[in-house]
């Protein structure tokens, strides 16, 4: 059929759908996917750090001790020990939690989607840190809800702003939020980490306003200085602390293996509605790559290998940034989020940047409103050291030719 | 915290949610699962069949070949190349298509939630074949739609009383349907096949009526006995047929991947609420798996596998079941619907049976509302020949205790 008669069935898409079908920034991602540039855009883990032997080996010991139960449906008694395996990692974080208290994902998107879908209402109004994960936000879209932000600053979202605006809507019967999303620790995309007395504070807010943290921590095990506060789940008296993550970024992303954890009674709805789960053989190659302290022991190979990165980035930045730029220093994860000089269209500057061999990602990606024009995200995860320098170099001369005033040479 | 707070956040819940969590049922499921009996319950592929070691091929030369991106965030060559394969297999089945009509999900579980989000508004109504398979009936309910049976016969969907229903509707001003669920080839759980003519009548009555046909085909190529109609799919002029598949039958449940091919203005809104897709790793696994002819191969070996074991059920069901038992004949897939000699409540019979050493699914669980007491889903996909006679000689002695009538020896 042509063009003209597949537009004819438009009017069969869900409501939601026909609301979203047009905002999306594919052009974009395209443009930056396909450049022949230093990749500083996407945070994917740097190659070298996948264990494709391990896992090799994982799948040959899983087969002879499982034999033919590792591919059926449900998987083996591998597969049946993910939940263990992962509540015995979150317990060493300072979360008591049992089985039962944790659904398997196809990811930590899906994790995300999976709360959307269980918790959320169209017309539901969700408070989003600002900037937030740009994933996190098209999600959010597809369930019809409004997208509010909230404040953040050098130690991440604003609780005491937050306090103020939730007071102020309940004055003026506005909506107030079903679920708070939030990224404690080494925030996509600015690299931030939430102190402990602001976790509390949050907690205390979602129980006096009746509404759900979604605390989203894919970067917490990767920590390259300083002490980990406690996670938000740890901290929760309330049974409002609904937290995320993934095998994506310790194991690698081609497994796409996350998790929830959450009070029981949430769990077994997330059970109940969960379209598939993830696929039983990855599920039982990580119990088993996991096994024998390999797992943590790759955690620390890989948290020596983004220092390395992070630190380089720091001094390239700190040696070849014009005036004017400000940059986040982050602790762990995989971003740094940096401020232009005034002046500076972060989108705009992009084509330039490609063509003087740098990509990132603008910080408007990064608001559901129209913000972040001067910022933008640069991965330091993805790229080996040298690149991370001739990258930031690049974007040195792209950030020049942008602002004439700071001149060439600074 | 304890039972009692956490009852408290039940009204953190969404509106649908709050509806259906309570009609699950699980209960009934558990006690299937955890029998010690022989199992004619589940679909489940007979293990022997499944790959193992060519898995482990699969991987190694996988990652030989595509070193460090196996495992990235999209995965390499072979990940990329698993639409290619999906198109070209399709095309040997008379579905003409490009890989842009090609969205691949984490299972056709997923695949039809995928296809819910996209199509379904509250309150849609949605038609299913009445019986139909649970865990779609399960996703539905998740969408809030009002979901409406239609009648089957012993060659599938019944479309001249489709067709007359559907006429009443309009004159009558009731609700016409945004969808209609099928699974045309040895439908789950009836085992029977939807002929050409009926599926060019289905096609001629989704245009007329403005809704969409979603055919859930992942048994189509598990054929023992005569020659495959054309998919649905494969004769629509409308665009309004949406064909779902899956690997999970002809490679392993544990890979856990799958398609849907439609039109291209759909897929791309598939591909844009997509929460996270299926992993890029298996992905590659079974792209390189099927390579070298090595799927097709599986298929035959599978088929004639296959073949005896429903050879052997029919065998035994002909030999064991008392006068007034009927059942369908299936030319290929994993089920037989059997109707029980009147007096026999399929459900409540359930417990002795299993005592007896047998389990199967209720018939009632395939409908939305209260039918098929009298009937029996059984399997005879998962266990050797051997045990298919030994849980039919199970069941027989089962029913004949139900109904003393017949007598103990027939």
């Amino acid at each position: 059929m042509d063009g003209s008669e597949s537009d004819d069935l438009d009017h069969l898409f869900s409501e939601t759908v026909r609301e979203t079908m047009d905002g999306s920034v594919y052009g974009a991602w395209r443009s930056i996917r396909d450049a022949d540039a230093v990749p500083l855009s996407f945070g994917f883990p740097y190659p070298e750090s996948f264990p494709n032997g391990e896992l090799v080996s994982a799948a040959e010991s899983l087969f002879e001790y499982e034999g033919d139960r590792a591919l059926q449906y449900g998987g083996g008694e591998y597969a049946d020990a993910l939940p263990a395996v992962i509540v015995e990692r979150a317990r060493d974080r300072g979360i008591d939690c049992t089985t039962s208290q944790v659904h398997l994902t196809n990811g930590a998107t899906n994790a995300i989607d999976t709360a959307c879908q269980t918790f959320l209402d169209r017309g539901d109004t969700v408070f989003v840190e600002a900037p937030t994960f740009m994933g996190a936000l098209r999600l959010f879209r597809n369930y019809g809800v409004d997208i509010e932000d909230c404040e953040m600053d050098e130690n991440g979202l604003d609780v005491e702003a937050l306090a103020a605006d939730l007071a102020a809507r309940e004055e003026a019967g506005d909506p107030l939020p079903k679920l708070l999303y939030t990224i404690p620790n080494f925030h996509n995309p600015t690299g931030v980490t939430l102190p402990e007395g602001r976790r509390e504070r949050l907690l205390e807010l979602a129980e006096t306003y009746d509404f759900l943290v979604l605390e989203d921590d894919p970067y917490g095990q990767l920590r390259y200085d300083g002490t980990e506060p406690p996670p938000i789940r740890a901290l929760d008296g309330t049974g409002r602390a609904i937290r995320i993550n993934t095998f994506s970024k310790t194991v690698a992303p081609g497994v796409r293996t996350g998790w929830i954890i959450a009070e029981e009674p949430f769990v077994e709805q997330f059970d109940r509605i969960n379209a598939g789960g993830e696929p039983s053989y990855t599920r039982g190659l990580i119990a088993r790559y996991a096994e024998e302290g390999r797992l943590d022991r790759a955690i620390e190979e890989l948290c020596a290998g983004y220092r390395e990165r992070r630190d380089r980035m720091m001094e390239s930045l700190a040696d070849r940034m014009p005036p004017g730029t400000t940059w986040s220093e982050p602790d762990g994860g995989f971003f740094v989020w940096v401020e232009f000089p005034e002046g500076v269209d972060a989108e705009g500057m992009l084509p330039d940047a490609i063509d003087e061999g740098v990509t990132y990602l603008p910080g408007s990606f990064f608001y559901a409103g129209d913000n972040g024009t001067r910022h933008a995200r640069l991965s330091f995860s993805h790229v080996p050291p040298a690149a991370i320098d001739e990258g930031i170099a690049a974007l040195a001369t792209a950030v020049r030719a942008e602002v004439p005033a700071i001149g060439a040479g600074d």
